[in-house]
């Protein structure tokens, strides 16, 4: 027989499972699990009426090009209507600097391979977005943490980073940053932090890679829009690459994302496209369109802001009720995460299988730190059960906690 | 401003724009134009009413994970239904060895990652698709080219080829084949010929990734289903990495593709689509699976492969009534191409602005060798125009051939 190893590349060499997938498949073989583990949204809230109604009309067979390979750009008007989006969100674009993807996964490996060599450094927040970490790992990258302050990126730290790293001739291609609602931190980037993050890339000459799938989830309660003002609109220098998805506001499964890009990286992004999918899904991408033209998406978001934000209150009080002292976290203004730190040197790695064994699963901080740390972190995703089942998971957390805290050998 | 330049990686360097694309961008602007480049397959006879039915009953919201995000290796009943699919093609495949992908064109992708290293080689057909090519290429490969005899691959080039690598000590990853109707040449692969490549490959120790769109749409007045018979159903030394598609069978909007590999590499593609893509459209791979359940699929086949037959005929006699002796083809026995040969020496690059202001557009043949030769060629596909474009493209196509042929610089 074969031997298949010898055939592998280098590439292929570096390929980790995520975690999260990981987590994603321990749940679909379990029965009565509570997962907080992939951060799916609410199926129950998807616009379902509203897409039967839309794929009704497109599958009529009167337009053929809806089934048909399409640009590798995209579909015109969505390119068109994402340009709008982005208007709202404060950001100037134009539909020549607009790639769609197959998810905003898609973007971030198109981003990997047109800007990143093997050895080259990315800069990513400690903890950062698993996907992110994959993407970039896949093409031989090195990927550098730096620390968030409560505000964000810690600057000083990022300043001297950059510093070493160039003395020691190491290529810095840009800064990775999800400023709203940070998977899986939470975390909202200040509006000065991002000023100031902005000005340090254009001193520095450095790209950043923002990355923005939830800021159009704040939670009204304790968030406002104005504060999701992405870094991407005051970028005056050309230098900010900007990914947003349809994936948490409509539904995943139309893999529908998007980039923009400076326009000569855009064309380098299509390039690595064609290569890659030839084009995303026509269908899929004409669905999306029709729930913006005909508002749904915007008519669908308030609800979908007071659903996240009920469902993050269910997490937060049952935390307090049930796990007060031992675990530490700040309640998130938007997205989909609460992300628990363990007290007392407990190690998150430790209490998977205590909790999984408890009919419960998340996703372990140490997933999230290029730097090997984060074992005393959780991510905790609240997106997807019901409150109900919020109260049932964290119970069983907290058994799991106690469980494990009689017995545990204590980090420092 | 940015310069952007600098910070592009060295794949970007590499990567070009698809010939293909490119006229279907040409395509895309223009009025009035006869198409014979892109390989769309006919939307006219694509299942509407069935995918409307399937859309229904999908989006009718009772399954949430419809349009969820899914498990990367597929939507488990469409890899069940892949496996039994192959089955029928003559391969024993099992669901662990199944990857979906989004499009064919992802697989390619999947496997360059997975394979290649940057100066490895892969082994071409000279001509070959054009979409392999930009996949290999885009992660630093060699490729090399090997002729083409009437039966398919020359063995004694092969031989010799793969000799002189290994004295130069290269490494010889794969030889990629698309061995039913290959998409430019429409050279259907004799049986002899696979076997004898098999065997070589066993003999060498070197993969085969074989690439199979086209294998369902044999045309019944000169080929059989035996005459199909995949390199991967006489595969027993587990070297054979089997791609194929739903595009030309359904449709390609839906970009559902799929890999069947030895379970190792399976493991590492699977990895490598995690960071690419997560998993493809649910939605998508649902609609197909319903398809292929419903009988849509199969009993949708014989109309399929009677309607492209037609095609095939009608643009064979066209070209036999305007360009018998100035052009030379042999009728494809299945699939979506015609490959021509012009006589006399004359050069299909420079023809095709001729043709193009006539209204006629097709792809280069340049474009499908990896060792820069084929410029007597062209691709025409025949597959998307109803038959009376197909004559007024040829119409147009021999007037432009009798322009250029006027004023020709010859090529010897």
């Amino acid at each position: 027989m074969t031997d298949h190893q010898k055939f592998f590349s280098q590439a292929a060499g570096f390929m980790r499972e995520s975690a999260i997938r990981q987590m994603g498949a321990v749940l679909a073989g379990a029965r009565d699990m509570v997962s907080f583990a992939p951060g799916y949204p609410a199926e129950d809230v998807f616009p379902w009426q509203a897409f039967g109604e839309i794929a009704q009309g497109l599958l009529g067979g009167s337009d053929g090009s809806v089934l048909q390979y399409g640009p590798t750009r995209g579909y015109p008007p969505l390119r068109d209507a994402v340009v709008e989006l982005m208007r709202g969100r404060s950001i100037t674009s134009r539909p020549e600097r607009v790639v769609v993807t197959t998810g905003s996964q898609q973007g971030l490996d198109l981003v990997a391979r047109v800007l990143l060599d093997p050895g080259d450094v990315a800069l990513l927040e400690l903890p950062s977005y698993t996907g992110a970490i994959s993407a970039f790992r896949n093409v031989g990258a090195s990927l550098v943490g730096i620390r968030q302050e409560k505000d964000g990126v810690d600057l000083d730290h990022l300043d001297d980073t950059v510093a070493r790293l160039r003395r020691e001739q190491r290529r810095v291609k840009f800064l990775y940053l999800v400023p709203n609602f940070q998977n899986p931190s939470g975390l909202l980037i200040g509006l000065g932090k991002r000023r100031q993050v902005l000005e340090w890339a254009d001193r520095k000459d450095v790209l950043i890679v923002e990355d923005d799938p939830y800021g159009d989830l704040y939670f009204p309660d304790v968030s406002t829009p104005e504060e999701t003002r992405p870094v991407a609109a005051d970028d005056v220098t050309d230098r900010v690459i900007y990914l947003s998805s349809f994936s948490k506001t409509l539904a995943p499964g139309w893999r529908v994302g998007w980039i923009s890009a400076p326009a000569a990286i855009a064309a380098k992004l299509e390039l690595a496209k064609q290569a890659e999918d030839l084009c995303s899904g026509g269908f899929d991408q004409r669905v999306v369109y029709e729930a913006w033209k005909r508002g749904v998406l915007a008519g669908h978001l308030p609800a979908l802001r007071a659903h996240y934000q009920r469902k993050r209150d269910a997490m937060s009080h049952a935390l307090e009720r049930t796990l007060a002292g031992q675990v530490t976290w700040e309640p998130p203004r938007g997205g989909f995460f609460l992300w628990v730190r363990l007290n007392d040197g407990l190690d998150a790695d430790q209490l998977l299988p205590i909790a999984r064994a408890r009919g419960v699963i998340y996703v372990v901080g140490n997933a999230f730190f290029v730097d090997g740390s984060g074992r005393q972190y959780m991510r905790l995703s609240f997106s997807a059960p019901p409150p109900d089942r919020i109260e049932e998971g964290v119970a069983r957390l907290a058994a799991a906690v106690v469980e494990y805290a009689a017995t545990a050998v204590r980090h420092s």
